[in-house]
């Protein structure tokens, strides 16, 4: 693993959250995305060599809609750059933890993401991923 | 703010978590240190430019034992590296964030550290840190 690509963080309101990080980065977020699939809309900021990930649900069958109504607005995953996602995830499962998706698949950003399971990993969400090229 | 320095995980047994997160970045962590006045100990890992630090509590009134009593295992805090903390502080203040020490105290990994209240920031504890030279 490289560094961490981005945290992402799930929010209600993502118009007023962008204007709540950018006072906080002290710079606006320098793009907008929506991931279809996963029923989200996305913002980011960079900070440094890492990005900051805001996320809105856009139904109440995201992901994020539910992990809001459970544990409310705050950090919902942390992402790691790796360079080879299929080796890395090979690796992972034979050191015994549970992957939510085996197949990487197209997550927002021009990524291929692969989730670990919470419960294998100290309860934190944590995704892998490798920008397409 | 220059780059995400940690991302803090509060844990139950910082063993067990030590040899998990071993296995999860392929290395070992490279120091531990206990921080008395939080009542915590901790271990840091390194991921390129970022470290993941992991947080057990040694006593039951220590921010962790609370943490983990209310939410589990699970991301604590966010971390970032900024080079002048009591300027940043004035600034975010100023924005109205609310900070929950406005001095800078000196925290884990030779840094001073300022803590933002997780109900300005949409549920997300931040802390500013400084290395101290």
């Amino acid at each position: 693993m490289n560094k961490i690509e981005h945290i992402g963080i799930a929010v209600k309101n993502i118009e007023s959250s962008n204007l709540l990080f950018a006072k906080l980065f002290g710079k606006a977020h320098y793009k907008t995305e929506a991931v279809i699939s996963e029923g989200v809309k996305t913002s980011f900021f960079k900070v440094g060599p890492n990005k900051i990930e805001l996320l809105e649900a856009t139904n109440p069958e995201s992901p994020i809609a539910k992990f809001i109504e459970k544990k409310g607005e705050g950090i919902h995953h942390i992402a790691f750059d790796v360079e080879d996602i299929e080796k890395e995830v090979k690796r992972l499962v034979n050191e015994g933890f549970v992957v939510l998706n085996e197949i990487p698949k197209k997550g927002a950003d021009n990524k291929l993401v692969v989730f670990l399971h919470p419960k294998t990993t100290n309860g934190v969400l944590i995704e892998l991923c490798q920008e397409i090229i």
